[in-house]
């Protein structure tokens, strides 16, 4: 599903055991983190799969080309917590104690390994939350080396344009410009942009302190923004803007592993 | 990864959440069951994620050039319950718990869309148990109907050869003819056949009650076989015998996959 | 309940704890699983609870009547996994959890004495699939030598006889000639034959890939196959038919005792 | 195992489900308690499961005799919470999660018949705070009538002789005058009364707050009152104390399901 | 909240992590556990959480001013297990698992410490069960010495007056004379004496085997005692009752935390 | 323990429970969150609890001063997730699934009210992910409002100052400046200044991508910084700069409360 021109990714379980056994501990082995769930009206359930395992396909093959770094692919996980979009169909998500139980265990069985070094490269801004969870519960319990990456920032974490530039005025969370064009370069063939529609919670931008990126977070799930399952302007999304967005969350994965590869604490 | 010349399966990702909320009920969803684990020292550990992705997206690419039912793959699951292995580097598992609970919350999620039938497609023995209890779990709780299938009938499940006829005695259960020559035909590149070995607990044959296949059930894991991660002999397997256990298995699941779409109990 | 003219069965229970401290290692604790569950119009809920105990009394006093081998009987379950059955006022069942969290206690407090083998005796078809995960498990976790044996092995599991010359075409499920007929051996006065009446589901004999015994399972609970909940046809249940099929299941667990108090793998 | 001249207790399970479905809502179900675990070098590991099944029986038996009410008998739990003995061999313990899960789903199951009285019996003191939570969540949860009576009041709940008169002076908890008292009149062929021996922790004596039965209670296991696994005397036990005890217990417990029969809050 | 006259009880969380580091095992950490739940018209929702914080602190500082043991006080738990009156506006409750985590969650973590003794000061009847179960697990897994007091010691587990001279007949259980009484005495500012109602149970006194403080118990929650949430007769309470009250609590747990700091059993 | 000028909070636990009945449901009840843990040689294991606590009750105080909304004290919870603090004596930690149990519980009683308006106010980062997973669960599940704000923004998720005019380069993460000058503005009493010592991972500052408030984080505990506990400089502190950074965040939460009173998304 990337782009063809690049190289594959080396992947872990292309390897026998007394492969991976022999492994060196600078290994980062690098896991993307999907989702299955609505997407509005115009973007396939994958996206988030789909954006997460293309960029870090993509890092993991740049690292292995630069030889900076040893870093190597593991299966990525399509379902995880997109609790927000529950009332979908289409959506497929686990709880988060299933998704919780599902990281703590990839860990206690990578502890068996020589691996030491765990990247998640995620794709779907609900995991954000209890990946971090999970990052620390890894390294307490098992001493990896944890690391969590965005294949795109959130925008309700601080990623995206700054408000006021922003023509989603910072509500591009879902379905929204930078989605769709990722979507529009890696699978042009699975975005209907006929269907493409803007839906801006305008309202909210009269809060100083509560919202996307502010101070103060909220719960919610993606029908309180009305129907249509979109929180964001896709309307004005292409497939060069997605390639800009693609190749940019390549480069920074792709650095972020190497630096992974050496980081140490204190 | 599956045979070249094959369809592409349809994918349930492909579509979006408004597509999925319009499927016939009749659809039967498909979802791999692989493993991620220790396979010997020829195999890679991807192997039975490989067989089973392979055979489920084939069978549903065959059903669907055919015309005979409405099938969509699901995005399979690489990890499994393959506590069996927990010993070796390489091996990822999740616990019974983990499983389960994953299985629970993609039934409890496809409850909400129109698709009634759900089919896994398994690769791992190790699986074969939960996910019956899942079946049912499922079944119970959310309407669904459920079926679970084999990518390829596991030895100590009553597939395979006769042990009269059979070289590996009925003990082809892990790493051994079976499956070396399915990755043989699918993946020639991942095998390494210099280092496959025999390994056969012969021993086992003087129990008339107990063992693989017979009436009582023991349980084990892959270490009590001996040090190398084999039970059975891959020693004779081709990529010619792997394609026709490939194709045989393809030809079965996709025959089963049309039965699902109008099974109707009672 | 069982057959008078038997000889007590040695019980694990009657033991004082330095007892239970001196036992040999090779001891075989033999534990039944039974069900409390509706069985249709004419049979007790007991029913598997009643077949499993006495065939692992039976079986246990055979063995220790004999001097082969040494076994003790442990307290059977009653309460297990009958979700199958969750509608019917009379079902007694435990969640999947509920008896997997059981049986790796009793798993657990085994390992602190010098016992390390423990057969389950098993009288309810819904419990097989657990109950290989949980002999498994406690293999893995406590080192315990795990057997899972059939008080009858299940018509869906591959036992009874073969669908062309069996008067119920492989469909004895539930509440059955075979089961009818132990009862009617075991204890007659808990029979109704009056109140027993053929419920075969005639039209799943179409399937070729999907159905009992055949290679691919579903999910299914007892009120899909209509009111009345017997699987199969209890009209011709005869108690000198039950006694046959009790000896036969006595001796052949008798005889899975002694292979299992020596068994070896590898 | 209870005394021969009881009349046997009607026992729920020798019911069809339609017999379950037509009980009176008045029916009282009763549960036996009991307990495998460590009793010292004299007595059997089934003391506690051997008492309550004892008394819970002749209790419904007595009940049904006289025809005050409609009380029918459950299979009773061997194992149950005896954590506090988790060091011996012949322990057999449900932790604390797993004894709760089993009640629940117990309830549920209940919930499903006309029966909406539950008693418990139980013979194990280890089992009395649990018990009570199950109560509790029962009532709550399923609107289940639900009662625990013991089979014989344990002393660290205000069972027994007052201390002062006590020739255990308060610290027959366990394997002690009563309990050996119990087991010999009910299956005298199981107690070594050569290796009873007096085992009170006088010590303890001396605290005014804390202890059996006082104010304030504290947390033990019962290695902790020295090797032996015995807190008691049972040196001065005998059959006509246990006969005593015994027949008392029926007939509060016989007293207790009458009432139960009617009862009613506020 | 307690009396103003109290010296400031020593505080655990005043102490940086090396000052609890030195502590001597011989220390008592003295833990309330309250609750937040509905105690009819007349009294706060923290009716509970006021008077076990209150006992607690002033039971502390009048040993530390003493200087007979070292204890110091724990932030309580407000939330705790009021499951018996969920159905109230203003009860927050946690269920039995949730409070049982937290309880070994604390437990687990004092043991990290050098302080090996915890007490648990309880205001709420409803958590004592539970409270026991806890004691005993956080001793057998952490080795703490465990204590369970009351701040009053509850009438349904043998507290109060004896019923034939007791003006509640044994039915002050909630909310009644003695609980009313000491929030007069801590802060009469809450007490809405105005609406204070009797809401005695008498029928419930014809029952001679069930009931508080008899025999069996019963599981309940307050609903069952109609509407207003009271079981007991607050009508007579007043804030010189209250004050006896406080001062015996409080006199009983600072001498108990005196017995627990040399406590040993056996 | 806030500066005593402050008006007193008004608290939910005040009021009966038909108090909390009346309420209207644009009340904003408010909970802190602090934590129990090391916080260096010189600040006591409260810091965050008493941080927490302090400006939540002056910020509800406040605003209910200012009469802008209606806004609740709730009991703060003391114990939550310290994890990365576990190695400390003196931290008491949740674990994730004991403080999302605790959470969700809280969420379900609330429900039962009319409030539907939840506010937590939280004093320690490691609490921030799991309490955002917790405000979607109590959203999605009971239909709850949830808020989540800082009593101080940690600086490894954008609080604090520009790292390069920072004297802690962005690394005053836990014991550091500001938390240290908080203390020494609400209870001087408690700060060991002359124990206060730098502790600035310097190190880390030569990564670009992981980092504190970088893009890509990282699985820690406080002793992967060495011993000390501290991550940060607190030997700057002082009581004038926390009575700024105190004041600040009061009259945040303060004016975040009005806001969430009249909150409505989309």
């Amino acid at each position: 599903m990337p782009a063809p021109q690049r190289p594959d990714a080396p992947r872990f379980i292309d390897l026998t055991y007394q492969q991976v056994g022999a492994l060196p501990p600078s290994t980062v082995a690098v896991l993307p983190l999907g989702a299955i769930e609505q997407h509005g009206a115009h973007l396939p359930v994958s996206t988030d799969h789909l954006v997460a395992s293309s960029v870090a396909e993509a890092a993991v093959a740049t690292v292995a080309e630069s030889g900076a770094a040893h870093a190597l692919l593991l299966p990525g996980l399509a379902y995880t917590k997109s609790d927000e979009h529950h009332w979908a169909p289409g959506t497929i998500w686990l709880g988060w104690e299933t998704l919780m139980a599902t990281l703590v265990d990839i860990g206690r069985s990578l502890a068996v390994s020589p691996v030491e070094r765990l990247m998640f490269v995620n794709g779907h801004g609900g995991n954000s939350a209890l990946g971090q969870v999970a990052c620390r519960e890894l390294h307490r319990r098992f001493g990896l080396k944890t690391f969590f990456a965005h294949s795109s920032m959130p925008r309700d974490q601080g990623g995206g344009l700054a408000p006021d530039v922003d023509p989603e005025n910072g509500f591009g969370v879902h379905g929204g410009r930078g989605e769709t064009s990722m979507v529009l370069h890696l699978r042009p063939d699975l975005v209907h942009m006929d269907l493409a529609t803007r839906q801006v919670p305008e309202r909210m931008a009269q809060y100083e302190h509560i919202g996307f990126g502010k101070a103060v977070s909220f719960g919610w799930t993606s029908d309180d923004f009305g129907p249509g399952g979109v929180i964001g302007d896709p309307t004005g999304a292409t497939a060069d803007h997605g390639k800009v967005l693609f190749e940019g969350a390549v480069s920074k994965v792709a650095a972020a592993i190497v630096e992974a590869s050496v980081f140490e604490i204190g």
